[in-house]
Protein backbone atom coordinates (compact mmCIF):
# COMPACT_ATOMS: atom_id res chain seq x y z
CA UNK A 1 0.00 0.00 0.00
CA UNK A 2 1.27 3.08 -0.79
CA UNK A 3 0.14 6.52 1.07
CA UNK A 4 -1.45 9.57 -0.40
CA UNK A 5 1.26 11.33 -2.37
CA UNK A 6 0.91 14.36 -0.21
CA UNK A 7 1.14 12.23 3.05
CA UNK A 8 4.80 13.52 3.74
CA UNK A 9 4.51 17.20 3.90
CA UNK A 10 0.99 16.96 5.93
CA UNK A 11 2.25 14.78 8.59
CA UNK A 12 2.59 16.10 12.03
CA UNK A 13 5.45 13.82 12.49
CA UNK A 14 7.72 15.50 9.39
CA UNK A 15 6.67 18.66 10.97
CA UNK A 16 8.02 17.64 14.42
CA UNK A 17 10.76 16.35 12.46
CA UNK A 18 11.80 19.51 11.01
CA UNK A 19 12.42 20.93 14.25
CA UNK A 20 14.43 18.15 16.13
CA UNK A 21 14.74 15.72 13.50
CA UNK A 22 18.60 15.14 14.15
CA UNK A 23 20.49 13.00 17.30
CA UNK A 24 22.20 16.77 18.30
CA UNK A 25 19.26 18.55 18.50
CA UNK A 26 17.33 15.93 20.54
CA UNK A 27 20.35 14.98 22.82
CA UNK A 28 20.34 19.01 23.42
CA UNK A 29 16.72 18.85 24.43
CA UNK A 30 17.65 15.65 26.66
CA UNK A 31 20.28 18.38 28.28
CA UNK A 32 17.82 20.91 28.32
CA UNK A 33 15.33 18.45 30.39
CA UNK A 34 18.47 17.43 32.69
CA UNK A 35 18.89 21.27 33.59
CA UNK A 36 22.08 21.92 31.52
CA UNK A 37 21.97 25.62 30.42
CA UNK A 38 25.03 26.72 28.98
CA UNK A 39 26.54 26.52 25.67
CA UNK A 40 30.17 25.50 28.03
CA UNK A 41 27.88 22.64 29.70
CA UNK A 42 25.90 21.22 27.04
CA UNK A 43 29.60 21.29 24.99
CA UNK A 44 31.42 19.52 27.82
CA UNK A 45 28.41 17.03 28.65
CA UNK A 46 27.90 16.48 24.51
CA UNK A 47 31.12 16.37 23.25
CA UNK A 48 29.72 17.77 20.31
CA UNK A 49 31.67 20.16 17.92
CA UNK A 50 31.13 23.80 18.85
CA UNK A 51 30.01 25.07 15.78
CA UNK A 52 27.81 22.06 15.64
CA UNK A 53 26.44 22.95 18.78
CA UNK A 54 25.72 26.51 17.87
CA UNK A 55 23.88 25.55 14.50
CA UNK A 56 21.64 23.39 16.58
CA UNK A 57 20.69 25.87 19.39
CA UNK A 58 19.96 28.59 17.21
CA UNK A 59 17.37 26.48 15.38
CA UNK A 60 16.54 25.44 17.91
CA UNK A 61 16.18 28.99 19.46
CA UNK A 62 14.51 29.62 16.16
CA UNK A 63 12.13 27.55 16.78
CA UNK A 64 11.10 28.27 19.76
CA UNK A 65 12.47 25.11 21.68
CA UNK A 66 14.55 26.94 23.53
CA UNK A 67 14.86 30.91 24.67
CA UNK A 68 18.03 32.16 24.74
CA UNK A 69 18.57 34.66 28.23
CA UNK A 70 21.16 36.88 29.07
CA UNK A 71 22.21 35.94 32.75
CA UNK A 72 25.42 37.79 33.27
CA UNK A 73 26.38 41.53 31.71
CA UNK A 74 30.20 42.12 31.84
CA UNK A 75 31.32 39.62 29.61
CA UNK A 76 27.58 39.40 28.62
CA UNK A 77 26.35 35.68 28.99
CA UNK A 78 23.47 33.79 27.83
CA UNK A 79 21.58 30.57 29.00
CA UNK A 80 19.39 28.28 27.06
CA UNK A 81 16.07 27.72 28.63
CA UNK A 82 13.51 25.10 27.42
CA UNK A 83 9.78 27.12 26.81
CA UNK A 84 6.61 25.35 26.83
CA UNK A 85 6.99 24.59 23.81
CA UNK A 86 10.17 22.27 24.22
CA UNK A 87 9.03 21.14 27.64
CA UNK A 88 6.14 19.35 25.66
CA UNK A 89 8.48 17.24 24.25
CA UNK A 90 9.03 15.77 27.43
CA UNK A 91 6.86 12.75 26.09
CA UNK A 92 8.75 12.11 22.71
CA UNK A 93 12.05 11.88 25.41
CA UNK A 94 10.32 9.17 27.86
CA UNK A 95 9.03 7.31 25.15
CA UNK A 96 12.63 6.93 23.72
CA UNK A 97 14.04 6.60 26.98
CA UNK A 98 11.64 3.33 27.07
CA UNK A 99 12.44 2.04 24.33
CA UNK A 100 16.34 2.10 24.51
CA UNK A 101 15.57 0.24 27.96
CA UNK A 102 13.77 -2.22 26.27
CA UNK A 103 15.66 -3.01 23.44
CA UNK A 104 19.18 -1.25 23.47
CA UNK A 105 19.81 -2.18 27.05
CA UNK A 106 22.26 -4.67 28.42
CA UNK A 107 23.04 -6.29 31.82
CA UNK A 108 26.30 -3.69 32.03
CA UNK A 109 24.17 -0.47 31.90
CA UNK A 110 20.99 -1.01 33.69
CA UNK A 111 18.17 1.44 32.58
CA UNK A 112 17.30 4.68 33.72
CA UNK A 113 15.14 4.85 36.55
CA UNK A 114 11.82 6.85 35.96
CA UNK A 115 10.46 8.07 39.45
CA UNK A 116 6.85 9.28 39.68
CA UNK A 117 6.61 11.22 42.35
CA UNK A 118 2.93 11.00 42.94
CA UNK A 119 3.00 6.91 44.15
CA UNK A 120 6.48 7.28 44.64
CA UNK A 121 7.19 3.67 42.09
CA UNK A 122 10.28 3.64 39.63
CA UNK A 123 7.73 3.63 36.80
CA UNK A 124 7.86 4.03 33.09
CA UNK A 125 5.39 5.77 30.79
CA UNK A 126 2.26 4.19 29.26
CA UNK A 127 0.10 5.47 25.98
CA UNK A 128 -3.77 5.62 26.80
CA UNK A 129 -6.43 7.62 24.98
CA UNK A 130 -7.06 11.19 26.11
CA UNK A 131 -10.71 10.45 25.84
CA UNK A 132 -11.52 6.88 27.21
CA UNK A 133 -7.97 6.07 29.24
CA UNK A 134 -7.68 3.34 27.55
CA UNK A 135 -4.32 1.72 26.77
CA UNK A 136 -3.14 2.06 23.18
CA UNK A 137 -1.66 -0.09 21.15
CA UNK A 138 -1.20 -0.80 17.15
CA UNK A 139 -4.15 -3.30 17.22
CA UNK A 140 -7.00 -0.50 18.63
CA UNK A 141 -5.93 3.38 16.98
CA UNK A 142 -5.98 4.69 13.62
CA UNK A 143 -4.58 7.50 11.77
CA UNK A 144 -7.85 8.57 9.80
CA UNK A 145 -7.73 7.66 6.67
CA UNK A 146 -4.44 5.37 6.97
CA UNK A 147 -4.77 2.08 8.69
CA UNK A 148 -1.44 1.87 10.57
CA UNK A 149 -0.06 -1.57 10.42
CA UNK A 150 -2.26 -3.22 8.23
CA UNK A 151 -0.31 -6.71 9.50
CA UNK A 152 -2.02 -8.26 12.03
CA UNK A 153 -0.28 -9.33 14.98
CA UNK A 154 -1.88 -13.29 14.52
CA UNK A 155 -0.41 -13.43 10.70
CA UNK A 156 3.25 -12.41 12.39
CA UNK A 157 2.97 -15.02 15.09
CA UNK A 158 2.71 -17.68 12.31
CA UNK A 159 5.27 -16.43 9.86
CA UNK A 160 8.00 -16.07 13.00
CA UNK B 1 23.72 21.87 36.53
CA UNK B 2 25.96 19.90 34.80
CA UNK B 3 24.70 16.11 34.57
CA UNK B 4 27.09 13.37 35.36
CA UNK B 5 30.00 12.99 32.73
CA UNK B 6 29.24 9.00 31.71
CA UNK B 7 25.47 10.60 31.16
CA UNK B 8 25.65 11.10 27.40
CA UNK B 9 26.90 7.11 27.05
CA UNK B 10 24.66 5.37 29.32
CA UNK B 11 21.49 7.25 28.60
CA UNK B 12 18.57 5.10 27.05
CA UNK B 13 17.68 7.95 25.09
CA UNK B 14 21.04 7.82 23.14
CA UNK B 15 21.01 4.44 22.89
CA UNK B 16 17.89 4.92 21.05
CA UNK B 17 19.31 7.77 18.83
CA UNK B 18 21.97 5.49 18.09
CA UNK B 19 19.22 3.60 15.97
CA UNK B 20 16.46 6.00 14.86
CA UNK B 21 18.18 9.45 15.30
CA UNK B 22 18.23 10.80 11.92
CA UNK B 23 15.07 12.28 10.34
CA UNK B 24 15.47 10.05 7.13
CA UNK B 25 15.09 7.15 9.60
CA UNK B 26 12.32 8.32 11.54
CA UNK B 27 10.50 9.26 8.09
CA UNK B 28 11.00 5.54 7.26
CA UNK B 29 9.53 4.20 10.34
CA UNK B 30 6.22 6.19 10.01
CA UNK B 31 5.64 5.03 6.45
CA UNK B 32 6.40 1.33 7.93
CA UNK B 33 3.26 2.33 10.38
CA UNK B 34 1.87 3.48 7.68
CA UNK B 35 2.15 -0.06 5.88
CA UNK B 36 4.87 0.90 3.23
CA UNK B 37 7.04 -2.04 2.73
CA UNK B 38 8.84 -1.96 -0.68
CA UNK B 39 12.07 0.06 -1.57
CA UNK B 40 10.17 1.98 -4.73
CA UNK B 41 7.19 2.97 -1.97
CA UNK B 42 9.61 4.01 0.42
CA UNK B 43 11.70 6.40 -2.65
CA UNK B 44 8.20 7.37 -4.00
CA UNK B 45 6.66 8.81 -0.31
CA UNK B 46 10.05 9.77 0.72
CA UNK B 47 11.60 11.80 -2.13
CA UNK B 48 14.47 10.38 -0.74
CA UNK B 49 17.85 9.81 -2.71
CA UNK B 50 18.17 6.06 -3.59
CA UNK B 51 21.83 5.31 -2.09
CA UNK B 52 20.36 7.20 1.44
CA UNK B 53 17.51 4.94 1.66
CA UNK B 54 19.51 1.99 1.37
CA UNK B 55 21.54 2.84 3.78
CA UNK B 56 19.03 3.75 6.46
CA UNK B 57 17.49 0.89 5.50
CA UNK B 58 20.16 -1.69 5.99
CA UNK B 59 20.65 0.05 9.33
CA UNK B 60 17.57 -0.14 10.40
CA UNK B 61 17.62 -4.05 9.60
CA UNK B 62 20.80 -4.39 11.21
CA UNK B 63 19.52 -3.34 14.06
CA UNK B 64 16.50 -5.10 14.57
CA UNK B 65 14.20 -2.58 13.29
CA UNK B 66 12.57 -3.67 9.95
CA UNK B 67 13.45 -7.30 8.69
CA UNK B 68 14.08 -7.90 4.81
CA UNK B 69 11.72 -11.00 3.61
CA UNK B 70 12.04 -12.29 -0.02
CA UNK B 71 8.68 -11.68 -1.49
CA UNK B 72 9.18 -12.61 -5.04
CA UNK B 73 11.41 -15.02 -6.61
CA UNK B 74 12.00 -14.20 -9.99
CA UNK B 75 12.90 -11.43 -9.91
CA UNK B 76 14.21 -11.66 -6.73
CA UNK B 77 12.08 -8.95 -4.41
CA UNK B 78 12.21 -8.02 -0.93
CA UNK B 79 10.24 -6.39 1.11
CA UNK B 80 10.97 -4.39 4.66
CA UNK B 81 8.70 -5.28 7.47
CA UNK B 82 8.01 -4.03 11.28
CA UNK B 83 8.95 -6.16 13.63
CA UNK B 84 7.94 -6.66 16.77
CA UNK B 85 11.04 -4.22 18.00
CA UNK B 86 10.21 -1.71 15.34
CA UNK B 87 6.29 -1.60 15.75
CA UNK B 88 7.22 -1.14 19.68
CA UNK B 89 8.70 2.74 18.52
CA UNK B 90 4.62 3.43 18.03
CA UNK B 91 4.93 5.55 21.17
CA UNK B 92 7.43 8.01 19.79
CA UNK B 93 6.08 8.41 16.76
CA UNK B 94 2.65 9.02 18.40
CA UNK B 95 4.27 11.74 21.23
CA UNK B 96 5.78 13.43 17.71
CA UNK B 97 2.90 13.54 16.14
CA UNK B 98 0.91 14.71 19.10
CA UNK B 99 2.95 17.74 19.06
CA UNK B 100 3.62 18.26 15.47
CA UNK B 101 -0.10 18.92 15.59
CA UNK B 102 -0.14 20.85 18.86
CA UNK B 103 3.32 23.29 17.94
CA UNK B 104 3.34 23.31 14.40
CA UNK B 105 0.31 22.62 12.94
CA UNK B 106 -2.10 25.41 11.34
CA UNK B 107 -4.62 25.92 9.70
CA UNK B 108 -4.23 24.97 6.20
CA UNK B 109 -2.84 21.46 7.52
CA UNK B 110 -5.19 20.39 10.35
CA UNK B 111 -3.68 18.06 12.76
CA UNK B 112 -3.65 14.08 12.25
CA UNK B 113 -7.02 12.48 12.84
CA UNK B 114 -5.55 9.61 15.25
CA UNK B 115 -8.51 7.30 16.51
CA UNK B 116 -9.17 5.05 19.03
CA UNK B 117 -10.99 2.01 17.86
CA UNK B 118 -11.79 1.23 21.51
CA UNK B 119 -13.99 4.39 22.00
CA UNK B 120 -14.13 5.52 18.70
CA UNK B 121 -13.41 8.80 19.29
CA UNK B 122 -10.77 10.85 17.64
CA UNK B 123 -8.33 10.94 20.04
CA UNK B 124 -4.30 11.68 20.98
CA UNK B 125 -2.06 9.66 23.25
CA UNK B 126 -1.20 10.75 26.72
CA UNK B 127 1.42 9.55 29.06
CA UNK B 128 0.00 7.87 32.14
CA UNK B 129 2.20 6.36 35.20
CA UNK B 130 2.59 2.17 34.48
CA UNK B 131 2.02 2.04 38.04
CA UNK B 132 -0.99 4.11 39.22
CA UNK B 133 -2.07 5.32 36.41
CA UNK B 134 -1.72 8.40 36.99
CA UNK B 135 -0.74 11.23 34.35
CA UNK B 136 2.60 12.00 34.39
CA UNK B 137 3.72 15.71 33.83
CA UNK B 138 7.20 17.71 34.02
CA UNK B 139 6.66 18.38 37.72
CA UNK B 140 5.56 15.13 38.98
CA UNK B 141 8.29 12.41 37.30
CA UNK B 142 12.36 12.44 37.99
CA UNK B 143 15.05 10.59 36.71
CA UNK B 144 17.21 9.09 38.72
CA UNK B 145 19.48 10.37 40.17
CA UNK B 146 19.11 13.49 38.30
CA UNK B 147 16.11 15.67 38.99
CA UNK B 148 14.02 16.46 35.08
CA UNK B 149 13.56 20.43 34.47
CA UNK B 150 15.19 21.86 38.05
CA UNK B 151 13.74 25.17 37.27
CA UNK B 152 9.93 24.92 39.06
CA UNK B 153 6.86 26.10 36.81
CA UNK B 154 6.58 29.14 39.65
CA UNK B 155 9.75 30.62 39.04
CA UNK B 156 9.48 30.34 35.34
CA UNK B 157 5.70 31.85 35.67
CA UNK B 158 6.82 34.87 37.16
CA UNK B 159 9.96 35.52 35.00
CA UNK B 160 8.16 35.62 31.67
Amino acid sequence: MTPKKDLASECSIARTLDVIGDRWSLLILRDGFYGVRRFEDFQHDLGVARNVLADRLAKLVERGVFERRLYAERPPRYEYRLTAKGRDLMPVLLTMMRWGDDWEGDDARPPVKLVHVGCGHATHAVLDCAHCGERLNLANVYVDPIRITPRPRREEATAS
